[in-house]
């Protein structure tokens, strides 16, 4: 092996062993010695410059060195990291300076033409921050348990519950969920940020006014919490293909947070997060229609990862469930004060009454207002295609022949995410959960899914399945659920059979 | 993208983003469209024809379509399935095709000059199989526990434990391996084997008239269980490079396997594996001389993976016990009656007698016996060495400065794999564990590592911490640790507020 001097641009780079991308003209030009180049499960080839790569490697060499040393600090410690951190951000005279440090990202952000809504650093997200840390200061670490004994003669065995290693993360400009992150220090691991460049202001300003006083005076390292202090994306992807990470977690959703992901699973480090959303609801024989339709409209409220994106109606029942569906549906416009937009299977469309595919109607899009036809036909192979809408409630509808059906449909076609079964009979319910193939399984509205909301427990990230399981672990992840298991024996004599 | 067409000798191979390697021109010249090549960790390069790939991709559809259909399959029938799997291998005019099949891999493989010695499958072994069998039918599969519950006001959100996915094996040729294997069913996966040429003949007589047929009384999906009906090795390469599986396990150790796990690790599996072996054996303060012998003798008995590699003792008991430690070690070579080999670390040189160095002795190495000095001195760096001895029990002694001295070596040099404390003082056990790097700590012989002999659950794999820990799990992998954690959502009424 050789060490990568220069790239040619036109050069093949392998992707998955079977095909090739090529060196793009820019990326080949400004490519120097020490640099690295990454090629995405997409193709895209992304250029590392040296100095991100430091950048990246500088926060997991502290993060690293305080893993070990974490070893040694107790849960006491931890928890007065947490309760040392809280009160500097609930702390005015403190707070101030973070406070300038967020107003100048957004007039910053704000000058560049981008949206300030996550980035402003508002009362409510920084009670919700003081009350995070307050929440894991007040969990169980969990370190040492020990989850099963063997008893043999003359010696035991015990797997103990311990710490899993660096956790890294990247989130874009939140400022609050720099916090959350900190999570994973509850049980004993170390953790490793990058911060959209937006907030990175912000970011630094929290480390140097509350982050690292909170580490100093409970004793850990001020590498158990480490920022990678760079504006650009590629230090993102350096940290992401850094094989010391045991975990990865990407927030948000959607290109960008894919192709981190891919990164990091060929670096060899499980990844959490979610590229693609958007929920399915199916109406079976045995539906309740007030209930359906009640959670129809509710999970159409707003447009997160949770909401719903697709909904399958037996067809036994489509006579009476699909007006139930459409009425739901134009409530959950109403709701919002505007006119929802209906996409129809191409097998299902005898299902649906043409005025509404022939109906042209307002509908609120991320450019503002466009008139378009209020219900369109989908290839019936799409019904797994996101809808990423504004203001107007946008659905696909599908009506199948059974339950059976509308589960292999999903784990064809959707993002193998949130899945809701209307039905009365509790066996229905049962074989839907043993079929679907969705890490999160309901019986209404679509919109539970959240950590913190469903579980009382802060957030780490949500873990799509679309591209495989976690080991061992579900699709909400929590700071508390990022350990492995370790084995102790205890030998009472020196001779043991063995 | 375009699909790789050809390979021109010379071409450069990215690895890792910042070094490449360049394709060898026989493989350049063997090339064709439809085949894949792989770029291992180390630089090799691996071509995987297209024969070889489909043989996989068969085998891997088959246990895809079979995990879907296993989520309606009772546990009653996955015990069905064990219970006449391990009748038929019990059955005499069953086995007796078997048994031909065996003697006909024994006999090629004796043509070629290679090692019989694991093939045969002897009355034990086959006596070993029945057992397993009848071990995983008696297990409790776990699907469907419910590990934890989160109450609401009008609902509660369940924590479910249920099936990982489709499960990847490849190990060399061991037929026994074979059935260990399909404990994975019993927590409700499926599964997908390689197996080596020389067995290949045992294993497909195997599947005909006893896994087969055992499944399909059962009413399972005969996918559920599949071979990768090839003799070549990159069918395990095609295999580990497939996505779909959910975890891929290699048995054995050393460089073959180390590449496998990389193959696996780059397609985003997680991988189970333990490319290095060798235990680490400390010796601190507080040691109890006779317990300290006794440990270092019974850890020497044979060379497997578990055995003693590396021992450290503490500079303050350094007098006392560095002749200990070589009174043990004769015993251990006496017991096998030949000479054990001993290696120093460079700054340890001075604790042993210079008499070990200046002795000539016969050593019984692979190929023969083979006059050596009876120490060596070795770079005090080189502590993670793994010694492969024959019969002639061989390891490194060093003396440290503390206990935590021997940690930080072990941490950064250690396979990270199996480590002993002596010492009569808990407090410094309890240090030894927490800051430790090692899966499996005990207090005594290190010869305990097995799944079977120390936790009494048959055994799929030892996961290495070499490269990477698995998440929420340990180092020993049984049938019924692989699994995930889903969630249910139960509401009892339609409008929670959210």
């Amino acid at each position: 092996m050789e060490r990568l001097e220069k790239l040619t641009a036109g050069m093949p780079l392998l992707v998955g062993g079977d095909r090739f991308t090529t060196v793009p003209t820019d990326i080949a030009d400004a490519f120097e010695p020490g640099d690295a180049v990454l090629v995405a499960d997409t193709g895209e080839v992304l250029h590392v410059p040296d100095a991100e790569r430091r950048a990246a490697t500088v926060a997991v060499d502290a993060a690293v060195a305080a893993f070990d040393l974490m070893g040694t600090a107790t849960d006491e410690q931890v928890s007065a990291f947490y309760d040392t951190f809280a009160n500097a951000l609930a702390d005015d005279t403190i707070f101030v300076a973070i406070a300038e440090a967020n107003a100048a990202d957004v007039e910053a952000a704000r000058q560049k033409g981008r949206s300030t809504t996550r980035l402003e650093l508002t009362t409510r997200m920084r009670n919700d921050m003081v009350e995070g840390l307050r929440g894991w200061r007040d969990m169980p670490g969990g370190r040492g348990e020990v989850v099963e004994t063997v008893t043999h003669d003359g010696w035991r065995v015990e797997q103990v519950r311990d710490r899993l290693g660096v956790v890294g993360f990247v989130f874009e400009g939140r400022p609050n969920v720099f916090a959350d992150a900190c999570g994973v220090l509850r049980s004993g691991n170390t953790v490793v940020f990058r911060i959209g460049s937006d907030a990175l202001g912000t970011a630094r300003a929290i480390v140097t006014h509350a982050l690292r006083p909170a580490l100093a005076a409970a004793g850990l390292h001020e590498g158990s919490a480490a920022l990678v202090d760079s504006p650009s994306r590629a230090a993102g992807y350096a940290l992401f293909s850094d094989p010391r990470l045991s975990l990865a977690v990407a927030r948000g959703s959607g290109r960008a947070v894919s192709m981190l992901g891919g990164i990091a699973r060929k670096a060899g480090i499980p990844a959490s997060l979610h590229g693609t959303g958007g929920a399915w609801i199916v109406a079976g024989p045995t539906a309740d229609a007030d209930d359906f339709g009640e959670a129809v409209t509710r999970s159409l409220d707003r447009k997160v990862c949770n909401t719903l994106n697709t909904c399958a109606i037996t067809a036994d029942r489509a006579d009476e469930l699909v007006p139930v569906f459409l009425d739901a549906l134009r409530a959950a416009g109403t709701a919002r004060g505007v006119e929802p937009k209906l996409h129809v299977s191409a097998d299902s469309v005898e299902h649906v009454p043409s005025d509404w595919f022939d109906r042209q109607v307002p509908i609120a899009r991320a450019e503002g207002e466009v008139k378009e036809a209020q219900a369109e036909r989908i290839a019936a192979d799409e019904l797994g295609r996101e809808w990423e809408w504004e203001d107007s409630p946008e659905v696909t509808l599908v009506v199948v022949d059974s339950i059976d059906d509308a589960v292999q449909r999903f784990n064809a076609q959707a993002p193998r995410f949130v899945a809701s079964l209307l039905a009365t009979d509790p066996a229905e319910h049962d074989r839907f959960f043993a079929t679907i193939d969705a890490p999160f399984v309901g019986n209404g509205l679509t919109r539970w899914v959240d950590g913190q909301y469903a579980l009382g427990k802060p957030e780490l990230g949500l873990s799509n399945w679309e591209t495989g399981r976690l080991f061992a672990r579900g699709g909400i992840l929590a700071g508390d659920s990022v350990h492995t298991v370790r084995t102790r024996a205890v030998l009472d004599r020196p001779d043991i059979p063995r």
